[in-house]
């Protein structure tokens, strides 16, 4: 029975498919754009203290679940033990099948802790166990190998130091770890205390004073540029939908200048400084042939007072249904435009 | 050809679909939290006349059929005769197969009728004359045992002064029978005429004025009490998006006299009005445990002629392809907010 | 292998299917209320001169293969030979696979060209001369009869002077060809330079002045007469969504006139504009009983740069997200209040 649901042939219906997954897919290397993992960890080369550290912290897709089923807060983010928290996960396993979170369980629980059960309450003290028994062989390296990982690019601020990143490109650990650029905030302008407060962040880690939109400019330049020396290669933007309005460059100046002096800007005012930036961030990764990736149209953040609590990207972000096309055409044609 | 077409497996294509169905699900009672049967009918226990009254009155789903195949209003909710309207439906069935209709058309005929004709013109009076000889084994109550029907929640005006559901409450008719709290009218400050003709009959209906928005709150709150004590449990909601705009009490306050007095809204002051009651009623269930239940996104009316000539509810709604999801998230985090 | 991808059965499923399309659909006429054949051609009976120019050139679905695929321009549009753009198509049609592309590709070789080849670099030459070999025996009129086209509505603009309809209309094909009336342009008030030399272009036409909106009216009733009195059954209209605004026709009056001013008009004053001309077309097919389709949704000449290089309907059309409904509503409920 459990052989079945997860055999070697799990999600593969056809003779095809099984030939093109175990002749060609099987052994090729996972080469991954974005992801979230922590460089610290990397750079640690870090081994986790339990069950719970190494496979719910942070999984806010089994956070969702739990909440959905009415388990209480201490048990998901809370101060509850990393074993009460592993107990309570275990016994809302069976509740989520026909939820991907129920494939995903057990084909964790199988590679790499090499765990054949179907997860429940009833065996949830033994998995934890033996779990916690395989740690020392998982380290974040370990994992990283194991998974015929090649590359990664983690997701990185602007105003990172790139320490971890230097830390781990000069440990040598058989992986390309590189950082993408994720410049979301810059554009957060309509959020404008928080906007200013990060602007600052941006000026202390450059020790330049940011008043003017050419002196943003040259301190995003200036980080770019720290970026693609250690190897990043793509930027990384989350958007609800991508800002492409008419703007002049001399409007824009004003605009910016005047959210620094901490005077709110109208929405139609923020957004030709986003589309102007927004198209600034383009034409710096042309330049040097980087990737820039988008997510639009996810709505982030929907509780918050749990964002207070538990701050962002903890479960609270919904899919959006906002129009897209039409400003993404505006957009890639001004790049077209301009080649 | 008919037993395949209508067999006891129908729909069932796996052999865990039919052992879920013949084993678990075929016994189990109806649980119906939203449907329109009239609580009138249910209190008389009725007795329908014939097959078009049993069977076609009042189906919108048949009517639009008929109109899309170019049938003449007077067959569908006009003067023709009762059997004159079941001939023309019969006679247009094979042309909507493809169409649930189709299929419902005929499992209402096997189930309760017992008939297993596949219905056209060629069998129509048969089927007419065999039905009609059925319709004493087939009272209102008859049916919700017949089907084990367990609970049923109507739909109701706030303004209703539950009369049938009182006496349906009275008369033990082995099904419970409850009213379902539906305030869209309280709701349409838009169309100023019809809201304070309605406010009006509340006023009425209660024996107090309602010139303020505590007034309309506390009208809304004693009805809500009323509907409670005879065992409501849900209210329902037909709106084109929920409803989430920021206001302050006192501004809605201003809107609701306002209108009141006769004075239009704008659509932005209209916006306000209605988030401030969708609010509020969200609190009046929460306070008594409802469940609050909405229908977003229909396009209601399409057809002003035939409104006016027919009325509501009779064939002429759409679906809408509003966004929907910001102002739900806008709308639940408020509720989250307070609890 | 080549027998089995593209046998007589292709993407016919099931028993009833094969039934369906070898005893009913296979033998039957084609009636084409909506294409894009140049009646020029047709009147001329034209013999094309290459394989290229029967089956690659204006085919824009072709076009945006090639150039997401990165093929130069030149072996597209531009000015190599047709003998170097067809080496080019093939040697990128094994990469269209899973494309629907590729079916047709195949689908077009079988017949008319009766090549059963899997199109690649390897055979591009073979089949481009045995292609070339063809074309004598595939002029545009034997084409027609040869897939049993009975009538076909081509796309004409209101200021077309159908002659070359007047001359398919003499030749006796064996096929109805009849254009079809589109007047997209009549609407483009927003795009005001354009829009004025459009209007002179019809007063030119017609010998007649356009200053009022009346006089648009009947400039247009009077080439609408003319389509008809050639065959023309229906119009054809290409817009981002349904005009439906309220409007008065004093007001419309006077933002035509402003607009043959040349003074633009604001985008809710030409909505207005669109809304009432939309409602007149209308009016006009329905007097004659003309069918009017509508396309409605696709964003239409996304990039500007190779808009104004080669022109429209290059291949530079995108599918939109607008909402559509409540204005088809609006519009569909206008149609039928004045019934």
């Amino acid at each position: 029975m459990e052989k079945e649901f997860l055999s070697d042939d799990f999600i593969l219906h056809s003779e095809p498919a099984k030939r093109l997954y175990h002749e060609y897919a099987k052994d090729m290397p996972i080469i991954d754009y974005h992801c979230h993992l922590p460089p610290d960890e990397i750079a640690d080369d870090k081994i986790f203290n339990s069950m719970t550290e190494i496979w719910l912290k942070g999984d806010h897709y089994k956070w969702r679940a739990m909440r959905a089923l009415g388990i209480d807060e201490s048990y998901i983010t809370g101060t509850k033990s990393d074993k009460d928290k592993f107990m309570k996960w275990a016994s809302i396993v069976p509740q989520v099948m026909r939820n991907p979170l129920y494939h995903w369980t057990h084909m964790e629980l199988k590679n790499p802790f090499g765990i054949h059960h179907i997860l429940s309450d009833k065996n949830a003290e033994e998995v934890y166990e033996r779990g916690n028994g395989k740690l020392n062989e998982l380290s974040t390296n370990t994992l990283l190998r194991h998974f015929k990982v090649e590359v990664v690019g983690t997701t990185d601020d602007p105003i990172d130091n790139l320490e971890h990143h230097k830390r781990i490109a000069s440990a040598d650990i058989g992986v390309k770890v590189v950082p993408s650029f994720r410049p979301d905030l810059v554009l957060g302008i309509d959020q404008l205390e928080a906007f200013n407060a990060y602007i600052d962040l941006l000026e202390k880690a450059l020790g330049k004073n940011i008043e003017s939109l050419d002196q943003l400019y040259a301190a995003l330049k200036s980080r770019h540029d720290a970026f693609d020396s250690i190897g990043c290669r793509a930027s990384d933007h989350g958007q609800i939908y991508l800002y492409a309005d008419d703007y002049s460059e001399s409007e824009v100046r004003s605009l910016f200048a005047k959210g620094r002096l901490g005077i709110m800007l109208s929405p139609e005012e923020a957004l030709k400084y986003k589309s102007a930036v927004q198209y600034q961030l383009a034409l710096m990764d042309h330049a040097k042939g980087w990737v820039q990736q988008f997510h639009v149209g996810a709505i982030r953040d929907n509780n918050r007072r749990l964002l207070t609590a538990l701050g962002k990207n903890t479960g609270f972000d919904s899919i959006g249904d906002y129009p897209q096309i039409e400003v993404m055409s505006k957009f890639f044609n001004r790049l077209d435009s301009s080649n």
